[in-house]
């Protein structure tokens, strides 16, 4: 089944406790769809990137089997570059510097012969360009998701509402479902947002997990894999989403039981992506990691209870 | 099976974002007893309490199988009152008032009849008044479980430490986990804690969950059941300690796997008592209840994957 991925491409600069980076390649989509690539092929993105953008950074997304036939390269731009520090705690961070560059007026073009995906994933992106991306559909995918962050919640409220009722999986962190909610409680919070239209809502809660709601107040939740060390965050989320539409996109069944499943594999891939900086893990690991590391998911909550002895 | 329980029985007044209540009956004993009576019986309390503590409480303890033999009742004196203000996060509470009464020169006496209990369960208290408790065990029990706090971690940390290679399991939350290891990452934590000599290290991470690790770095992690509310924290940590040790006292096993299943259990007793102020919910739940809730929690984390076609 086909996968279109939308999001940026774009260059990070990194600081945690354990050390700081250079420019590194970095962006949603990147991250997406290089953690997607371990569970399915015909991936295809839609970006922009300057022409400062490495050419064999590229090559080897192709290499993976991700088609970059509408990542658009404006030659004479720079890359989108973000630059973070993060705090000993890992869970916040302050931005350093943003430079939009071809993000300033990018118009995310689908190819022609992507605009009926099979699975689509809106990276986290301006809400008017995710809109936009919805808008070039020729027809429904059979699952849409969608990742968006605070920044949109505080400039487009109106705009993101407009795509969340349009869209199938919202994916949020839990400080952003209770700021779009205003409810504190994540149950509440979810309830809420799924009254506003998706099927499914995914609340990510990083080194505490993700939690999957659906309609009928059904909820089932992921551990995150307890590590010696998180190295960089960065990227975790879009791992996340990567590894969960890249598995749903694999095995092309849109059942809440797959969904739970799909989970699993987002959360594996997320833990592969915070033990170095940037993508590098996303670009070593083996199939085989990826199978032990699910595994270890499984073991880690594996419990047999007979509750009629309890 | 026998289940010594040795904490507080005390006086509460609390105040969370839902509402305020007068003095209450709480303590890490009476959380312990109440959650543990719910699987298994001959359990028996020692703590203290003053000539105020309300004799028709004392016989509700009795009613659920809990011997109070060992509650020394000083006529004279008041009972240990506590006083708390949760903050809108629910996670972090300002103590308002600590009046220790009775605590000041207690000096716990295990009845002998109960000097050598099957298992031995040391809610919160001065790890000096742990130690004598310890020091009055005639035969080793099966399974020795101690809880503390940080206020102990910052006043009586080689007292502390000693008790710490004395036990089987140490139950602490995440924040303490990190002030008594010195370590960030909670593997880290646990892997040297452990080297301190007990076999089990329960990390309580509140709305997260908790983890279990043991010495040959095996983890397993219960979530905790999200909730539509959470109204009072109060006890929520005795009442997992309470579901721990008496499904274990229960089953008499203290296999690894029957930890695990313990810790569902500790879950599901926890996530009652913070639906109502203070025992309430404790007190009122069923059997039946219980076992509905433990479905919750296995539901939670159900998932089937076939690791083959992932």
């Amino acid at each position: 089944m086909s996968l279109l991925v939308v999001g940026t491409v774009a260059f990070d600069a990194i600081e945690t406790p354990f050390g700081k980076t250079d420019k590194i390649v970095g962006g949603a989509a990147t991250y997406i769809s290089l953690s997607a690539s371990y569970h399915t092929k015909n991936i295809h993105l839609v970006s922009v990137v300057g022409g400062d953008f490495p050419k064999e950074k590229i090559s080897s997304l192709n290499n993976r089997g991700i088609s970059t036939k509408g990542l658009e390269i404006k030659e004479n731009e720079k890359s989108f570059f973000w630059s973070g520090k993060y705090h000993n705690d890992m869970n916040t961070r302050d931005t350093i510097d943003t430079q939009l560059n071809v993000l300033l007026d990018f118009n995310p073009q689908v190819p022609e012969d992507q605009t009926s995906p099979d699975f689509l994933m809106l990276g986290n992106l301006d809400p008017d360009l995710q809109a936009k991306v919805l808008d070039q559909m020729k027809a429904r995918p059979k699952l849409i998701a969608m990742d968006t962050m605070n920044f949109w919640m505080d400039l487009k409220l109106n705009k993101l509402k407009e795509n969340i009722a349009r869209i199938d999986v919202l994916t949020i962190n839990d400080e952003e479902a209770r700021q779009l909610s205003e409810e504190y409680s994540l149950v509440k919070a979810a309830k809420k947002i799924l009254g506003w239209g998706p099927k499914y809502l995914i609340i990510k809660k990083g080194e505490h997990g993700a939690l999957l709601f659906n309609k009928e107040n059904k909820v089932f939740f992921a551990p995150a894999l307890p590590l010696e060390e998180v190295f960089d965050p960065t990227g975790a989320g879009d791992s996340f989403a990567g590894g969960f539409m890249g598995y749903i996109a694999a095995t092309n069944d849109v059942s809440f039981d797959n969904l739970k499943r799909s989970i699993i594999v987002g959360s594996a891939m997320a833990s592969f992506t915070v033990e170095k900086f940037g993508t590098e893990r996303l670009e070593e690991i083996t199939s085989e990691d990826v199978q032990k590391r699910m595994q270890s998911f499984m073991d880690l909550v594996q419990v047999d209870i007979n509750l009629i002895d309890a």
